[in-house]
């Protein structure tokens, strides 16, 4: 178990330097981040490399006896850079040209960023491969972030096209692989083809969207993965991440994919940012956490955990005294065994003056600093002794990047969109998430996978797979043996209709899900963020998002709508079929969270999966330890709570050991 | 009366052709509309055009008995058009370029799209124009919708510049009659002048977008002008019409110019769409049909009849059962004589694969393809016998393109500006919904026309002409003829006093109408969606948008002001004035729906035209057939209710014979 | 006193001129404003200049005895050049190119703008300048108006440049002022500086957008510098002043340093605007007026001051009978010795057709005409008296450009960001008028300045100085002398900590102002627009917006925070230090209007300074005059109020002579 500090020594006078590591040092903190932003300061003019700043650094780090971990600089580049090539900007979907003085500006398809990065990833990964405290790289730095996933540049559209040549060889196909006898829109040469961005009305082709959300996924896994190939090359032994963005789930690049080439998954956990009033709920925390856990099913790294407010030009919640621990103690439950606080000082300058650290501008000790102190030496222990054991779990959630992008762009109803910012469209996320609160709430320690991932699936008792629109044959046909061997399916709305192709098939909901499910649906309504009354026996449930109106065909009913002002009141919103020796529970609403609750006890009651619900303020995770194992209990409530017998203090963690 | 459905034989198989129309006949259907998005099809590379397909599905509809409209394909047009004329793209107001892969892309005023244009049109008109089976043509499809009609490109520049110079002559009289002394804006070359798009805090002169809303309006009728001489001259004796888009008026083209081209009108009818929660009122959509009536003063088609749920990316609300069929019937009473409904089965890709047919995305017949089968048998007889019959009324509303434009620029009360897309402006067409439902929620058959038809108004007991604040001086003449030779008119605030050049007049509100009203307004405030306290007798009303502070002069009071916050309490707000034979009311400012009602019942009662009120959501008309006449009862509601002591079924309708 | 009004003879016939001045004289106006937005009336073609029509205007205007001011009419200018320098257009921040047709697009940093500006102005200054009848000039109108106060075009870039190159001399310098080692943009070309426009997410660096915006100030102040040497040139012995536009503060350009260059400020006075349902706040109003009576601590002109309902293409509130004559009276009292009305008659045309004036469009004497006939000759004596005389006051309140700068790119919280228009943030603004507030609705004459402005601040008893986050050494010094010799200091959250970089300081809020205030806060949470209960004795106070935890060094409690959802509850809100022989508030929250009220109650009591509070809409005012002394009361109130043991009609003001 490390834990670390984002460490910024350029902002500093090397004067500070000894005396940072030194404070840090006292904190409980042996390793740093280094460098991630450094790219003008190593390379300030073309070809001219200086890495004595860092090297300064590195030999201090190495004298306190702490490690450091090295960013590749990517994320912003030099001026020079944009001056020399003009071309290199991304440009957003309404135009915008990201210039140089902002971050995440460069185009990843543009031949110029990647040869300037071949360059100064190279000349450090040979200047600092070996080096003997440095034990693993970050690449680039939260790639992808700021709607940097999506770029409409001139050379974006050129590499379009030639992945869409590579991809479909012949216009033929590609014209009837999007349906373009759709609006006449065929094409007769490549070069006809636009990118599908800004638009005034209809947009383009579902298919060539999705398409376009593919191909930018491929262009910057590529880009990263031509860094990874230098970073190995010279670098050698050691581990290899790049750390993901704060937002819950990534819905345009495919993240499982880009950590096959990488050594363990890094995370940016901010929960509260900016002006937000409220940090997130913990079971979207916990949600993104496991998510994390789950894009190569082993612990992970936090490369950013909170430890003063942030933000850039607007500030909001102040966590009370005890937070930011719980915080820390939920990331280590949850699978994390390296944690670098972000970060050890607060910038004087530039666009994150206002994005506090362990300590504010000064260097007076605060008193985040004495309590995250106190929160290591408290579980230090706890994490030593599940740092390298798996998270255990009997339920596990399944999300899947296609779809993810699908509903990026078609989201179907208005209760599954959500943009917290211009750039983002998170309802498929965030409808991920409650589902996963519905067990988080029940105290059941769930995992969260890709869909489509190599995952023996009898591990679980409980699967579920919400909004899986978007079908692989290859995913249905491994879930339909795992029922069929016993396990138990819990699939949504709206699921198993559309082929890779982004064609609607031609049987009815839910589609290829039909025989597992024994259900089938012809008629549904799109009710946005109204709540339509469902009943489940006694309880009664609140539905919203999506109706679809259920005819079982071997499925019995398990809830129905009761709304008196919907036609359908009396049908059927949630079935349950036998299939094999399994079951398949189909969902035919999106259910608020509470609702979720209910109905989740029914499922693992059913299933044999123990659980309890403890206030919506508790979370109690299990973990196995190489010594022992653990209870882990945790308010997040500002106010003193029960959890069962024990009394909780605002925001008390406990931890209790079980004798093996 | 035809039934017909809009088919798209290019997106299913061949095989499937025949079992379609086997389909549509066994439901009561006898046309088809084809084509009208198929240019890409029919001339997949410049100059080679390929009709085999519509050929093909040509032959089998005759085999079938039945008939088709053709669309001609120009609301879309192929890549390879876009690639060799980049300049044909329109530019929206915020700069976007609406490029190829989405639809109503291209500028009516690029020569290279008028030249393709007359390609395509004349090798279609002369390839199918004398085939047996087509009986009518729909010249592009939805002309001038999701806002093409209004285009910012330079191309709109350049056409703009010598539409001025052909109207003016002089820039001396352009200076003039647009006041550009104001702000010292003289032009003193043709090519100074801009297109009035994007700007940042104060708007061009109103003079000058009037006249740019005219410019576009002609450029769009040439453009459609050009086709259908193509047309009339290759394919003698087919009717010719175009289908208007579903907004409820149509703002900037002169639709009653456009059709004085056509024979006939058309119009896509979607009670409801998107991601709308409820539809529309029913009264909205009944003063669209008789807007569209109206046009010509003859009955109309449907081009496009609600079938299924529609949406591009989000869908909302699910009609019960029962609400298709009474739409269609709806429909048919206000005057439609021809439906199809879009469409037959839904797209399993592209755009509108979320739109949805009478099937769905397979073949299995649906709940809504037995509602409307049953309907159409229904509703036959009834429909056969009115369908050359003119829809009867003794009321008339009118609207005015000039004041729909001026609204559009100058919406002068929060109350006036309603944009449900970023593009569209349609505070004056809801306002004018808003009067023509006073007398439709009485159940008095009510016509609508532009006001300056030319049309007997002597045939009605009672006009209403709201908004009327450009003015036309002769049809101020000939309003004045009307009232003197005993006619009701009734006018709103803000009448009569903009020129035709959008000066305001010197003479006080309702300037032109001041004689013939018998009051004065000197001073008013535009209240927005607040509500203002109005008592007209022992009925308390509610004013919003606008409140003037009348003055009569010879007029009498009707109803005053009563809210106890406005300094203008007990002042007159409505009031009424003879005048010759007849009777001039002049509403000073905007009412509720409710209020309106309230109102139209003392207006009608003195006019002797008979009324009465059944309920918020029964519809009642009145027709008169060949054999019989007919009462027709609409329960819009998806309870039962009471319309007087007939007790209807939840979205049922009762069509009375009456004998004659 | 000058009663005057804002005239344009170009927009009528020279028929009129003769008679709209006999009109004029007898309400009581002796004076015009002529031309300022004729530049393309004057100069119809380059170097083709006529001045015949104001000749005429100004030859009748002096037979009338009356006198003019003219503007120079560069705030918009002749299309023929942007015709012939396309390249003078101001581009938006969201990229939108000022074409002409509108206002406010030319670029200051245009050499031909600047160039033709010398051109018009000299032969405009040669012409009239030394006309007896004109007495003044009023350079430009309304410059920085409609965020023409920041312009991002291509030659805004340029000159941007050029002043980073003038005010760092070296590279080295400018990257180490904006912290550019921060995300390492350090710039080795001073090309490669783009300007801070459009950005996708995070935005450029604070440093350089400050730097931006003083660099903007310059080029608007250098512009205008232009003008007034050469009217000072060629028109000697006339006064020179400009308008301000109406927002309450001005947050870009340095009115302060601008006004240096005058010899009065005037103001554009619009107590309501366009769609507003109600009018600003009377202290807003009030606000305003004292801050422009600051910049230059003496009386000044309000060049535009309502007379009726105003806005482009929507209108609102309507002002009830005696309220444009109460807005009169207290520009009069607030310290105005010149009144122009805008405007004499309502356009018929252009963009301001719906800006009504004194008349309407017709020339019946209006109510308002009478209604301002009769306030002036109430006025008058009062008016002569006082308008030579200074407004007195005891408390001040200071402004800061710097912070109002700071706080448009960097708000800090929710609560300080307000945009009524898109291109401006005045959330600044709004908190100085909300301290403002405390003392006005307590009756207590106050005043207004610019911190930096060199005034004796032993005058005062009181000194107000809110969000002074970026300071000034030179201002804490005086400040802090001010205090030691007797003086009350009350400053507000986040003082003290950001240096003339931009960067925040190493020690603790109110970092500059720690050993005054005898407190220091080391967390805060920013609570936006919710409401923190604080208790200040028995009073309860609400807090809101940045609520600071205070720890009192030297310094007592005032206040505490008292809510019970606050982990802070308990701790200090405000302190009070006593320091020399004076005293420090410091205020570690924002507070609401009331409870301002109740916090300035105990400080105003404890200074000395009288107050009373006579109800929220009832405001007093004391004026000394040359003969007399005055206590002016007035109700803002539509209501009948009482003012103490004074009965006050609605919109009532009643001025009493009191002998001295």
């Amino acid at each position: 178990m490390i834990f670390g500090v984002d460490y910024y020594p350029e902002q500093w006078s090397p004067k500070d330097w000894e005396e940072d590591l030194g404070i840090m040092k006292d904190m409980g903190l042996t390793s740093v981040r280094l460098a991630e932003f450094a790219w003008g300061l190593m390379e300030p003019k073309e070809g001219k490399f200086d890495f004595s700043l860092f090297d300064a650094v590195l030999e201090k780090v190495g004298k306190a006896g702490m490690t450091a971990i090295l960013g590749t600089p990517t994320a912003t580049c030099p001026p020079w850079l944009f001056k020399k090539h003009p071309e290199i900007s991304q440009i957003s979907k309404e135009g915008i040209v990201r210039v140089v003085g902002t971050r995440r500006q460069a185009c990843f398809s543009s031949p110029a960023y990647r040869k300037a990065t071949e360059k100064i990833v190279t000349a450090m990964a040979k200047h600092f491969g070996k080096h003997p405290v440095v034990t693993g790289w970050q690449i680039d730095n939260e790639p992808g972030h700021e709607g940097s996933d999506l770029d409409y540049s001139p050379l974006a559209g050129i590499n379009f096209r030639k992945w869409l040549k590579d991809k479909y060889k012949t216009l033929k196909k590609l014209n009837e692989s999007w349906g373009n006898v759709f609006w006449g829109v065929m094409y007769s040469d490549w070069n006809e083809i636009p990118v599908p961005g800004a638009h005034v009305a209809s947009d383009f082709s579902p298919s060539m969207i999705q398409d376009y959300h593919r191909f930018q996924s491929d262009e910057l896994i590529s880009y990263l993965k031509l860094q990874i190939d230098i970073v190995r090359k010279y670098s050698p032994g050691r581990a290899l991440t790049t750390n993901l963005y704060p937002s819950p789930f990534l819905p345009i690049t495919d993240m499982h994919e880009l950590f096959g080439h990488m050594d363990y998954v890094s995370w940016d956990n901010y929960p509260v940012w900016g002006n937000q009033k409220e940090p997130y709920p913990h079971p979207l925390v916990s949600a993104t956490q496991q998510y994390i856990r789950g894009l190569k099913d082993q612990n992970f790294t936090v490369m950013e955990q909170f430890s003063g407010v942030q933000g850039h030009d607007t500030l909001g919640y102040l966590p009370p005294p005890g937070q930011i621990g719980l915080w820390l103690t939920q990331a280590v439950t949850n699978g994390a065994n390296q944690i670098y606080f972000f970060r050890y000082r607060t910038a004087r300058f530039g666009q994150e003056q206002l994005c506090y650290g362990i300590l504010d501008h000064g260097k007076r000790l605060t008193q985040k600093y004495f309590e995250l102190q106190k929160t290591i030496s408290e579980i230090k222990e706890y994490a030593e002794d599940i740092s390298d054991q798996n998270y255990p779990a009997e339920v596990a959630i399944l999300h899947d990047i296609e779809n993810a992008r699908n509903y990026k762009h078609q989201p179907l109803s208005d209760g599954l969109k959500f943009s917290p910012v211009p750039f983002a469209q998170v309802g498929y996320d965030i409808e991920i998430a409650t589902w996963f609160a519905g067990t988080n709430v029940l105290n059941v320690n769930t995992h969260s996978f890709p869909a489509s991932k190599d995952v023996d699936w009898n591990r679980y008792k409980v699967i579920s797979l919400p909004l899986y629109t978007v079908f692989d044959d290859a995913v249905v046909e491994r879930l339909s043996n795992y029922v069929k061997q016993g396990g138990t399916l819990v699939i949504g709305y709206r699921s198993g209709i559309k082929d890779q192709n982004q064609w609607i098939v031609e049987e009815p909901v839910p589609g290829r899900f039909r025989e597992m499910a024994g259900v089938e649906s012809y008629q549904f309504e799109a009710v946005g963020e109204d709540r339509v009354s469902v009943g489940m026996g006694i309880f009664p449930l609140k539905g919203n998002k999506f109706c679809e109106i259920l005819e079982p065909t071997t499925a019995s009913v398990v809830a129905k709508y009761t709304d008196k002002n919907k036609f359908y009141k009396g049908k059927p919103a949630i079935t349950v079929n036998s299939y094999g020796k399994g079951k398949v529970y189909y969902v035919g609403t999106s259910l608020t969270p509470e609702s979720f609750v209910l109905f989740y006890r029914k499922v693992l009651k059913e299933a044999k999966v123990p659980f309890g619900f403890l206030g919506k303020t508790i979370e109690k995770h299990f973990r196995i330890g190489r010594k022992y194992n653990y209870e882990i209990l945790m308010n997040h409530s500002g106010k003193p709570r029960w959890a069962g017998f024990t009394r909780l203090k605002p925001f008390e963690f406990r931890i209790t050991k079980i004798n093996k």
